[in-house]
C-alpha cells in the first residue's frame, strides 16, 4: 500500500486538494472556487468534499495525514484563526480543531507562505538548501523562511509576513491598514494599478487603448511587443522586487531566494533586473545570492501542505 | 576549579575581554582602545594581551574556551574576514585561524549583532524566550535573531544585518554604500545629524546655541529640560525605530524585541513612542510584541561571545 499525504490549499479564490507521494509527486488533485463569503462551515465542507472525492479515486492508497495551508495570519500553535481578510466569518474560529473533527487522520495547519516555502524547500527549487527565502508575488506578497535547515515559524507560527515590511515611509496605503509596505508597491495588484495610472497619461503606449482593462498579464504582453511604457513599468517592478529581496537577504542571509506566485510566470523577464538591483544595493558579501523561479509553479503551497505530513 | 569562558568583544573603538561564569556573570574584565588602523597582527596582540592579563589575576579558574565577537560582516563558517569597515587590513584575513594560533583553547567566532543577541537570549532580557530579535542602536544599527530556540545564522553566518533593510526608497546615503537603510535613518549617528540640520534653522531651540557640537546625548538632555525641538527630534527617532521594528516583527514574529546600544541608554524616553508606532502600524496579530531594554547593558556582545563557549 502506497503511503501518501493529503495536501489542502485553502485560498481566498480556490480551495484545492491533492494526494501527494513521498517524493512530493502529485498523484491526483481537485479544486473548486472558494465560497469565501459563506462562512467556515461551508468552506470546511468544501475541503472534506474535495478530499473524499480524491480518496475515492484510488482506495489502495494509504493516507498518513492531512496538511492544510491557510491564508493568514493564523495562530498555528493554537490552531485558532483570528481574522482572515479573504474569508468571511473566521474570526476566533477553531480552524484546526474543526478540520480535525472532519478527518480520521492527523491534521496539520500552516500559514500559506510557510507552506509554500516548505514545498519549495523539500521538493522544489530550494531542495537541499538549509537557508532559503520563498516569496510569492501575486494579489499580495507573502513568504516563508527556512533557516539552518528548519522552518522559521516564530511566535504563534506567524513568521514570514514579508509583504508587510515597509519600504517607503508613509507610502501607498496597503490592504493591511498600514502604509508603504512591500506588498503595496510590488504585488501584482500594485503593478497593475501603477500601469493603469501612468498609461492614461501616455499617448504612445498601447496599454488601455484597446478598450480592455489593464492587468499584469497585459503589461507583460505589451512589453514583449515593444511597448516602451510597458517595459519601463516592468523594469520598475523588478527594481521594487529587488529592493525588498535585498532587505530580506541582509536580515536572513539565505543561500537562495525562490520566487513564486502569479507574477513569477514572468520570472525570466523580471530576473535580470532583480539581479542587477541586488548587485547594486546589497552589501558586497550578499550580492551573489541566487534568485530563482519556484520549481513547483502554482503548487508550492499545495505540495508544501502535504509535506507537513511527512516532516 | 571554577569553569569559565573567555569573552572578547572586538569593536572598532574598543577591544574588550572578560572572564565569564556559567551563569553569565562577569568575573573580571579589561579593555583598551582598538588600534584600528594598525592592521590585524596588532589587533590580535591586543586581544591576547588583554586575555593573558585577565587570566593572571586568578590562576584557579579553568577557562573552557574563547568566544570572539567581531564587527562584520565576517564569514563565520570559514572564519575568514572579507572586509571590516571599522578595522584596517582585515580583507581576506583568516581571523579565526589566527586567533586559534594564539590560544591553547577552542576559539569561536561570531558576528557582533549575533553575539549580543546570544548574550541577551541566554542571560539577559530575552532569557527563556525561543523567538527574539536583538537590535543595537549606536553609531550604526546591527542585530541578531533567535528563532525556535536556535540562533539564526544564515549563509556564511551573516544573518541579522537588520540595519541594512531599506525603509526609504532611494533615501539618505548609508555607510554600506546603499541608500535609505534603517541605519541611515535611525542610528545614533543619523539622529545627531538630523538634530544638527534642523537646529540651525530653529530660533527657539537651545541645541547648538552653547557653542558645543550637537550629539545624541545633548538632544536627550535638552529634551528633558523642555526643549521643544529636541523633544520633536526624539519622538521622530522613536517613530523611525518603531517602523524598523514593525518590519522585523512581520518577517520574524518574535516573542520579544530587545534594544541595546548607546541610544538604548534613553530607552525609557523612547519606549512609549516605539510602542505607539508598533500599535499603529503592525498588523493586529503582531501589535502586542513587547519591546524591552537590553538586560546586559553594554555587555550583551561581550557576555554573548563568552556564551558561545558554553553553548
Amino acid at each position: 500500500m502506497q503511503q501518501i499525504a493529503i495536501g489542502v490549499d485553502l485560498g481566498g479564490t480556490q480551495v484545492r486538494a491533492a494526494l501527494v507521494g513521498e517524493a512530493g509527486n502529485l498523484l491526483a488533485q481537485a479544486s473548486e472556487p472558494t465560497d469565501a463569503m459563506a462562512g467556515p462551515e461551508r468552506v470546511l465542507s468544501q475541503i472534506s468534499h474535495l478530499v473524499e472525492g480524491l480518496l475515492e479515486t484510488d482506495r489502495s492508497l494509504q493516507p498518513l495525514g492531512v496538511g492544510v495551508s491557510t491564508p493568514g495570519p493564523v495562530d498555528t500553535t493554537t490552531g485558532i484563526a483570528s481574522d482572515i481578510p479573504t474569508l468571511a466569518g473566521f474570526d476566533g474560529f477553531p480552524l484546526r480543531a474543526e478540520l480535525q473533527r472532519r478527518f480520521d487522520l492527523p491534521v496539520s495547519l500552516e500559514n500559506d507562505g510557510i507552506s509554500a516555502a516548505i514545498g519549495e524547500w523539500r521538493y522544489g527549487a530550494g531542495k537541499g538548501c538549509d537557508d532559503l527565502i520563498y516569496i510569492t508575488v501575486s494579489t499580495g506578497i507573502g513568504g516563508g523562511i527556512v533557516s539552518g535547515g528548519r522552518v522559521l515559524r516564530g511566535r504563534k507560527g506567524m513568521a514570514g509576513h514579508v509583504g508587510h515590511m515597509a519600504i517607503v515611509l508613509d507610502g501607498e496605503a496597503c490592504p493591511c491598514g498600514s502604509r508603504g509596505c512591500f506588498e503595496a508597491y510590488a504585488s501584482g495588484t500594485a503593478f497593475a494599478r501603477r500601469a493603469r495610472l501612468v498609461a492614461a497619461g501616455d499617448a504612445q503606449t498601447k496599454l488601455g487603448k484597446n478598450g480592455k482593462p489593464i492587468d499584469s498579464r497585459g503589461v507583460f504582453l505589451a512589453g514583449r511587443e515593444g511597448d516602451a511604457l510597458a517595459n519601463r513599468l516592468i523594469d520598475e517592478e523588478a527594481e521594487l522586487l529587488g529592493r525588498g529581496i535585498t532587505n530580506l537577504i541582509h536580515i536572513l542571509s539565505p543561500e537562495i531566494v525562490v520566487i513564486g506566485g502569479g507574477l513569477a510566470n514572468e520570472f525570466d523577464r523580471l530576473h535580470p533586473r532583480i539581479r542587477d538591483c541586488i548587485s547594486r544595493t546589497a552589501m558586497p558579501a550578499f550580492r551573489d545570492v541566487p534568485v530563482v523561479h519556484a520549481g513547483l509553479g502554482q503548487n508550492s503551497g499545495l505540495i508544501g501542505a502535504a509535506a507537513l505530513v511527512f516532516l
